[in-house]
């Protein structure tokens, strides 16, 4: 399925809130963007595994500019399992070079690669192989993809964010992450103001129900440097999380 | 406290979801507004009884504005009760003249217009005396109150909607009426496109976060003629509850 073409004002609305590809990042981390779609009602989808529309198409086409912007993406494999989604880059004419790498937040090493949407694209030569963020080294290795050792937090036995994102830079070289989802990620990282560089929000004008997947983080969240975009039945939110 | 100016662009943005004051309406029911202020991930409020700043001091003086162009006010009796609002109209020169009527839904007969800020802004000549929607006649009936009884479904023991609006319309002659929460009622209305005129949601760049108060209805909930209003931090969508 091809894109409809980029709103002409969308890069410069996004210009901000991307990595800087010339510039040289001199931090440990990687630059991350926080994004994804949610309904009026705060959900991401009708529920797990139901594929969910929430946004225009022109939307959509922004979401590959967007992951043409990043050198990795990443999910949870709640999200992989359950939406199988092939997570490449439709904007712009050299889908392989443009794509980002899929990076799979799979501790429990439950999804594979063999048989995917991403496998399928990149036997294409359409998308990256992915790097799957494991808790052991895997006793059965998939061909093309990487693994990562997850550093987790000793204290609170949760994913160790900075150290995951200082290792995906060290060792994979990923300049820029898009974090895309699912719920869970997304509630986490939001609190997060210590690592998430950018938040780009759509909004679609519609309510999912109360079933539905919510994105809603455990605290108050305050934004700063807030910037809206009005598209035809969608609005997208550009922010960066505050400090206070 | 004085509002700030209204947004030039705003009255135009409403024109076409507010009811038509120069057209006589001639449907049994009032024109129907349903309308709240959100954070991103759809909380009204932090929680129960605490005031929470979501919106900019542009966005309420719009609401201000839609008072000025509704006869009724109508919200739930946990809202009254817990936030103690005044529901006056600071907007225009007169508003004593330029005030809906306050219309609170008070089935269990708990709120009371004696000490409330209402009844100090209706002593002061800048706001109208309450309709209370109860369940019985009152055995003690308040100065300045008017009563109507709520009409019930007898199947679901829930409030008839229908009848009640037909009820302000017929009995104290409210041609609109606009519905600012809680978010019970909001949640119920949202699922009734056979009442509701028009939506008109402001959405403040903000997470109040899991506690908070939710608008999320039951089901999912489609809708059409759909526009977006940017303000300096939030944005107003206006639309229709769909048919389908």
């Amino acid at each position: 399925m091809s894109l409809v073409p980029l709103c002409s004002d969308l890069p410069q609305f996004l210009q901000g809130y991307l990595p800087n590809a010339t510039k040289k990042e001199t931090s440990i981390r990687p630059f991350i963007t926080l994004t994804y779609a949610q309904s009026l009602d705060a959900r991401i989808s009708k529920g797990p595994g139901i594929r969910t529309t929430i946004s225009h198409p022109e939307t959509k086409t922004m979401t590959h500019y967007l992951r043409y912007h990043h050198d990795g993406i990443l999910i949870g494999s709640g999200t992989a399992l359950i939406d199988d989604p092939g997570l490449n880059c439709k904007w712009g004419r050299d889908s392989l070079a443009n794509s980002p790498r899929p990076i799979i937040l799979d501790t429990k090493q439950k999804w594979r690669f063999g048989g995917s949407k991403m496998q399928e694209l990149y036997n294409k030569g359409l998308g990256k192989p992915p790097i799957v963020v494991v808790a052991n080294d895997p006793a059965i290795k998939e061909h093309h993809v990487e693994y990562a050792i997850c550093p987790m937090d000793k204290a609170t036995k949760q994913i160790d964010w900075e150290k995951l994102f200082e290792k995906l830079k060290k060792d994979f070289n990923i300049q820029s992450v898009m974090i895309e989802g699912g719920a869970k990620v997304v509630n986490q990282l939001l609190l997060r103001n210590d690592i998430i560089n950018s938040l780009i929000i759509t909004i679609g004008s519609t309510f999912l129900g109360r079933s539905g997947t919510e994105v809603s983080p455990l605290q108050s969240v305050n934004l700063k440097g807030i910037t809206w975009w009005k598209g035809t039945t969608d609005v997208v939110m550009c922010a960066k999380l505050d400090n206070e």
